[in-house]
């Protein structure tokens, strides 16, 4: 067995703290990844405080992964030791669903393993995430890291890079489109970088008045404050496509209002509370809505290569293992801009 | 002037009572047309008794309207005296914008001229619809009619049809596709003739036991009960398409989740409050919901000639003009299958 250290949940309500356990012995199609850095999402939080139920303890949250790979099986054909490597939000799937077959095994069919507070496809062993030093996956749900970039700037690639960019492939978003992100956190500020370097021109929808300069620092074309009903007005009818990042509670038709006719909002913060929009805030216009959710494999390795390619990694804070707990709670009053990375080697 | 008898209501609160007016005197590009039938729609009842607001009085509904061409202006090129005519939902629009330049009328950006309780483009003179004796409209939103079906079915294909027509044809549904159908009344019994037509598997959605003979009188492969939960079970991530025609409150997540990855849930239907559903109801499958309203003159044409060629009408029962009241009062009761149309010799 692979012995790992980390940082843990031991129940809903108990901080983060050190926790050793051990990694199964890598199988013929297994890579072995000395972690180097982690990023924190905002769903660590929900599952390590168990807000959407059903979490398993002890946890090591972690899904945003990039490290270095220290062994590979016998059959492992893509990877070499030495080779950089990333694990995103899933670790495993069934393989042979329609949605496996097409490469988008983020909508499993059967039984997705998530990278952490999941099952491995036996449906008992529990998987632990990427707070950790070490981490053992079939190479298939392995990605390439190239060593061009800053690697703590491209372990949240693997969440929020690839949950914005799924969705800008999938409508084919680009090049005369007109796209609004709404909400400035670690999706929105992925968004506006993609979506710019997609082609789009892009429109920064914040709460915040003092979130202006770095919106356009990041490259956003226009901002809007969305509690200046004028200032709003003016983009009524005017997107194409909306990539609607909030997860908390907001007013739906006011958004819906600024699509012009056949475009489409896309959902990928997920509320706690139901959507909701008066019908003819759909039916005048033919809109639409569209919930989106990560990304495959092949897409992720597909966006990791085009941010290598465009010099895109998202804007971190590297913090120590130990001021995790802390930076959870600047994370709720959203005091970060736009993501935490976790520095691995302050586990070791 | 032309004068034309009519019913009308004088108020939200008065019943529909006999009313005479006039019709402007023909335009170089307009149309007489003497009416033979027009179907009553649902929105004639809410806007008649104002329940959407803002109802101009005299009212004189109907919008799916067939007749007879008696004169036409000296520049009109398509009609002659004598041809079979129909009228939709709108008699007129801007003509220069974007969606109207797409033959997408019904989405004008600037201003709609509803065929009755609207105005027509000076904003000022008022609209009156198809339960009258004749009509005058510019050739541009006249609809041939094909003299191979019997007239009074082919009436409600100028609202019912069309709204059931255009997003199947937008969404490209046909061969392959699994479609749901949700309330078999006027929208959907058309949504259900014109499915099957277009090579869909289609199966309705009903909460009523006692439609599914109907349903399969109608082409349906398939009849799901809604009030069944096992029944809906076995649909979870069935179908590529869910047409909703439900105008009353109804649970959006039970049918949401009889998508499959990637399926639409087309609103056709305007329930009163708002439709509401959890986030996680389209993020994990990546599901869709979408508006759409009735349809612009080309693809009404279009439908119009598909009906013709593949014989299909809707299933009406023929009143007289008299008994519109008694009509409304068994429409509220759902007490009609499945479209009230009115004889308008019944008016001369």
């Amino acid at each position: 067995m692979i012995p790992a250290k980390s940082y843990a949940a031991q129940s809903a309500t108990t901080p983060l703290g050190p926790w050793s356990f051990e990694r199964r012995e890598p199988g013929e199609h297994d890579v072995v990844i000395d972690i180097l850095y982690c990023g924190v999402c905002h769903s660590d939080i929900h599952q390590a405080r168990d807000e959407w139920g059903g979490s398993i303890y002890p946890m090591v949250p972690g899904h945003e992964i990039v490290g270095r790979i220290t062994r590979v099986g016998s059959h492992v054909k893509d990877f070499k030791v030495g080779d950089l490597a990333g694990i995103g939000c899933f670790v495993d799937s069934c393989r042979v669903c329609e949605s496996c077959k097409e490469g988008l095994e983020q909508y499993c069919e059967t039984f997705l393993s998530g990278t952490y507070n999941g099952y491995e496809q036996d449906r008992k062993t529990p998987t632990y995430g990427g707070y950790s030093t070490r981490i053992v996956v079939d190479e298939k749900y392995t990605l390439h890291i190239s060593p061009k970039l800053p690697l703590e700037g491209v372990a949240p690639l693997l969440c929020a890079g690839i949950t914005t960019w799924s969705p800008l492939r999938e409508w084919k978003v680009g090049k005369g489109h007109k796209l609004g992100v709404l909400g400035l956190g670690g999706l929105g500020h992925m968004a506006v970088k993609l979506g710019v370097a997609l082609g789009a021109e892009v429109t920064m929808l914040s709460s915040s008045a003092s979130k202006e300069q770095d919106a356009k620092k990041l490259g956003a074309h226009k901002f809007a404050l969305t509690k200046d009903a004028k200032a709003l007005a003016q983009y009524a009818g005017y997107f194409d496509f909306i990539i609607d990042t909030v997860s908390a509670q907001h007013d739906f038709s006011t958004f819906l209002n600024l699509l012009k006719r056949d475009g489409t909002l896309i959902l990928v913060g997920a509320p706690p509370k139901p959507i909701d929009f008066p019908a003819f805030g759909i039916i005048p216009r033919r809109r639409r809505i569209a919930g989106s959710m990560i990304g495959g494999i092949r897409e992720t390795q597909e966006m990791l290569d085009f941010c290598a390619e465009h010099n895109i990694v998202s804007d971190v804070e590297v913090i120590n293992i130990k001021d995790i707990n802390a930076a959870y709670e600047r994370m709720l009053k959203g005091d970060v801009r736009y993501r935490f990375v976790i520095d691995i080697a302050s586990l070791k």
